[in-house]
């Protein structure tokens, strides 16, 4: 059996909250029974949601605040007058290590912010990215970043390797992962000056699995590599773009099926089935964007979704904190620490 | 009826040359009757493929070069060393006047350098940019730069719209245009500098239409705005994550077709309806992305393309030549010049 974990939940944050926090927080607990919740917020608002769901009640407690960062507050006056609000004392939890992980569905820069501040980057490690993982021909990737860093160089993008590296192995389960560059073709010369001397960086580093070299946006879907590292700019529009087609090609595959009689027939026919597939493309299953580089797990709900999809995130909280996804980092970064800064210590001597 | 164009033809460009070309003109006759094709090629490749197609044999010439670019060449290698070559010929027709658009599936790093060198880029414009139509929610879009440029700055990026925006009117037949920038969030602070220094350049261009600000990534197939222009870093990224999902979806979907014997008759019921559907996402129905910004029309079809995919790419050359399109870009150049470079003009004075 699984050691008990704590996971922090900023209960008013995201459009569906308290609802969405409270019902996804019952959902992962049906699926991991050894999880405790704290929530983070207005009392009024989330005891009494709390006290129809029974077993989640037992396991849950509340932590009153009246402090809520607004979604469209700038992250810098988060960080400054929000001391008291959801968000942040549910990252101070992890922080003082009362909770494993956090997760909100709130403002997305406020929580980025405010996650840094309060947990510290990990030693070696410039800038936390955002990381998730979505689906492929082959099963499931990680793409990094997602959003944290608009402008990147080299060393950022090596390190994001590292952490995307160490999420492959932890939450994929994959113990040589491969990993590429997000780049506009495959040949050495393509790309911006930083691609180039981000790849030429990795090939001489010793991580577990195989660097593939650069990749394209097609690849994203292929499968191509386990993991993909990118600029923050760059991922946040692959993202979005791949949710905006698979948007598209369901709502073509409605109309296609209210084309005709007998094409309503046909879809009644094979209604479990594209009920499995629908499952397969919902975003809500990938609902979920962990910070990544942090002295402690901080996770990004869609600030749309729902009980289902909040729950996702839940889980990949609960999985990043069970693979002691941490430790994973700081021992990779170490590593590339020493390799890269010898010259320069030798130099200073 | 529309007046006769003639259309010049790498014979020898993409991975299925000289069949894929000679088919796809074929096809192309069919829907365009008034069009008249050079070919550039081995004349021993192209005449027997020919000599099988009547009709379209009146209508066509071959002229003969031995001389091919090779899919790897690089670019400036091929400007130096294939001036004989097929694409290098076809290119010369426009810019002669013998023809009125070129298309070509071969190397497209050499067919943009070879373009921009031998048609050169209207008055006004600063570099060239790949444009491609796509299917959205709301009927189809123009995205652009799709890779011909990977580092943008606001003057590129505006000037990008200007084309972007005479495509919408020309090509979609859009009196009023909706256009936006694309960018990792709607608000004004987000992004890079040159998009903000481009956003704020455009509220004072007075162009068709509206400019709505910022799009992101699901905004491309949602249709959100009529014309999204992107630096060529982005727009690839973009465009190429867009087809990979597609892929993903329609293989999503056969599986589910195939994973029970109900969905299996069911697929067959809604046949006809999903033939269409397949259509509808057809890559090679957008297939042919045009360099926008030259003296003269250039259209690149996608290397791997069939027969079919190179008819639609020769469709876009046949539109845009018909709509005098170019002449709308000089048009619309020429007051963006004199708006922008007025204050300039007079502090020399």
């Amino acid at each position: 059996m699984s050691a008990r974990l704590t996971i922090a939940l900023d209960a008013m944050g995201g459009d569906n909250a308290p609802t969405a926090v409270v019902r996804g927080a019952n959902m992962a607990l049906r699926r991991n029974p050894n999880l405790e919740f704290v929530f983070y917020g207005r009392e009024s608002d989330v005891t009494p949601q709390l006290n129809r769901l029974k077993r989640l009640k037992k396991v849950a407690r509340v932590v009153h605040t009246d402090d809520v960062v607004d979604s469209t507050e700038r992250a810098s006056v988060a960080l400054r007058s929000g001391r008291k609000s959801s968000m942040r004392l549910a990252i101070n939890a992890v922080k003082d290590g009362e909770a494993d992980a956090c997760v909100s569905a709130g403002n997305t820069g406020a929580l980025m912010a405010m996650a840094k501040f309060v947990l510290k980057t990990v030693p070696g490690i410039d800038r936390p990215a955002m990381a998730s993982f979505f689906p492929t021909l082959r099963g499931e990737s990680v793409m990094l970043d997602l959003g944290a860093n608009v402008a990147c160089d080299a060393n950022n993008l090596v390190e994001f390797t590292v952490m995307g590296n160490a999420f492959a192995r932890s939450v994929l389960g994959l113990e040589a992962p491969t990993y590429g560059l997000l780049n506009v073709g495959s040949e050495e010369q393509k790309g911006h000056e930083e691609l180039r001397e981000a790849a030429a960086l990795l090939r001489g580093v010793e991580l577990p699995g195989h660097f593939y070299g650069f990749v394209e946006g097609d690849d994203i879907a292929t499968g191509t590599t386990d993991v993909v590292v990118t600029d923050g700019f760059s991922g946040n529009i692959a993202l979005k773009t791949a949710e905006g087609t698979v948007k598209l090609y369901t709502e073509f595959l409605r109309r296609t099926f209210r084309s005709s009689p007998l094409a309503q027939l046909g879809y009644l026919l094979a209604k479990p089935a594209m009920r499995k597939l629908r499952k397969r493309v919902d975003p809500r299953r990938y609902n979920g964007a962990v910070l990544l580089g942090l002295n402690g797990i901080a996770v990004k709900s869609h600030g749309g979704s729902d009980a289902l999809g909040f729950a996702h995130a839940v889980s990949l909280a609960v999985d990043l904190a069970r693979h002691k996804f941490i430790d994973t980092i700081r021992t990779d970064i170490d590593k590339l620490d020493r390799r890269t800064s010898a010259p320069a210590q030798a130099a200073a001597v």
